[in-house]
């Protein structure tokens, strides 16, 4: 990855004071670990559901949504509302209604019909424990449930409709929902790189641009500082996917928590198979170095988004 | 039904000229012609998906939304903000809201893991048309276009996130996912009229409700507006369930243009199972006319609602 501290330090000596409060105050691990216990507090209060919702519907919204994971596009909310100068508990709301996105995302991406998944986040999938009817159900609670939490928590309004605006496009008919499809067709139709890109840009890297989005707009950010984190969540989007790939030909099942060599078996469009794994390695590598490069208009307050980019290809889950 | 004009008529003589305008301006029909093709329109527009939406997503969501049917929910926004005395034009992002919402649920539905059905609105459903996969994608991407159009067309922007809470709570967990969820459990459990009652008070009813609080909300509508509207909506979504009910006994399916006699075969709790044909006409026929005693707070202005009322037990699709 690039360094800009180093940078920094070489054309301003003067700036070695401020270099040190650039450091990092929390390692990336105890960051994510303070701000997971806040994200997954918020969502255990938001799908307690006490009044009118039956309780098998409940049980499976929790089962999917409260599983242990990575908690990876809320964590981006967080980060880049503080990159932009505001706490991160005014970004919570927006935190959670992009992992109910994700997660109605999985639930359903996981029905026979479409991946036919059984295992995911190191538990069974929700229609394998529910049935098929309740999962779809599930999916279909949690994707409307994100836009309340969003149109009802957010404040003001007018950011709350943006941020409402702005998440329906990412993970609707022209983003996620739209990736999907096309992610389908192309089992049957194959593909190049320009369409693997093409169909990722849309399947993660709407949901990735759109969580440091909200993030920004809830801490009204500057024009510039959206601009950088459009550029930096579309590289790590692509980053994210290629070692997604990478890691269902060599990874861990067990690590993963979900069926991994199901991308070949299922004849994918993938990086690994379109460019090797090598070339995909390092396409990875580039990006992440990219996605860095667009944060220095942040200084150091975007130093957690900097240390996730580079946690996430040499993660191993 | 109340005859309220006539009440009116009754008690002062002298409202004579007054009764002469209350008296509807356009026939029942004409009015629900013209606010249909300005409804349809509005959704034709707001499913060309010109960038970046797969043809086959595009095409499975059109084939459900813009087939030829009643539009009831979208009439009822439409109709409740020109009795809160505002333009119907600048309810009609939340009127295709509603619509949306409404199909999609109908596509959901009628997969072949929930009700298996293979006709609605006089055509293949989605599923047998495009394939569950599609058809589930094509579900997912209406519900999150139902958002988008709320928090980005609706003014001002608190209305708009106002109207999207509460369209949240009426589809999701607590309302019509929540109902439909419970209607699934009781086909192996039972129940009474009670327990029917709950399900459609959650699964048709929420949604009869909202759509008459989002034209309200859209048209600023005073709290007592809100209190008529709300018993309006829930008595009426009763009836129509009772009358729903009766058409699956006794309907035609050409009329209908869906599968008729399917909840006797699939053990479903009905009214004319619970009641018999002829208590469910009744209750049908009382529910309406309390329906119309809510509405005596707008006087002249909700006469296209008092005509909708009479029209929903009288119908035969």
């Amino acid at each position: 990855m690039v360094s800009r501290y180093v940078t920094l330090l070489d054309s301003h000596p003067t700036h070695l004071d401020r270099l040190m409060v650039q450091t990092p105050a929390l390692s990336l691990s105890t960051y994510t670990e303070e701000a997971r216990a806040e994200i997954d507090a918020a969502l255990e209060r938001y799908t307690a559901f006490e009044t009118e919702c039956p309780d098998v519907l409940r049980e499976a919204i929790r089962h999917s949504l409260l599983a242990p994971c990575k908690r990876l596009r809320p964590l981006l909310v967080l980060m880049a509302a503080e990159a932009c100068g505001c706490d991160r508990g005014a970004a919570i709301p927006a935190a959670c209604a992009v992992e109910m996105i994700h997660t109605y995302s999985l639930i359903h991406d996981d029905l026979p019909a479409m991946d036919d998944d059984d295992l995911r986040r190191g538990r069974p999938t929700c229609h394998a424990k529910y049935g098929e009817a309740t999962a779809i159900l599930a999916g279909d609670a949690l994707l409307t449930e994100a836009f309340r939490v969003l149109a009802n928590d957010i404040a003001p309004a007018h950011v709350a409709a943006r941020c409402c605006v702005e998440l329906a496009e990412a993970a609707g008919a022209s983003g996620m929902v739209g990736g999907q499809a096309a992610d389908l067709a192309a089992e049957f139709q194959g593909g190049d790189v320009q369409d693997l890109e093409a169909i990722h840009r849309r399947k993660t890297g709407a949901m990735f641009r759109v969580s440091l989005r909200l993030g920004a707009l809830v801490a009204k950010a500057a024009d510039e500082q959206l601009v950088a984190l459009d550029t930096y969540g579309r590289k790590l989007g692509l980053a994210f996917q290629i070692t997604d790939d990478l890691l269902d030909v060599r990874g861990d099942e067990h690590a993963m928590g979900k069926r991994i060599g199901k991308d070949a078996d299922h004849g994918k469009l993938t990086f690994p198979s379109l460019l090797g794994i090598e070339e995909s390695q390092q396409r990875a590598a580039s990006l992440i170095e990219e996605a860095c490069s667009a944060l220095t208009v942040f200084e150091s307050s975007a130093s957690q988004l900097e240390a996730l980019a580079c946690h996430i290809v040499e993660r191993n889950r």
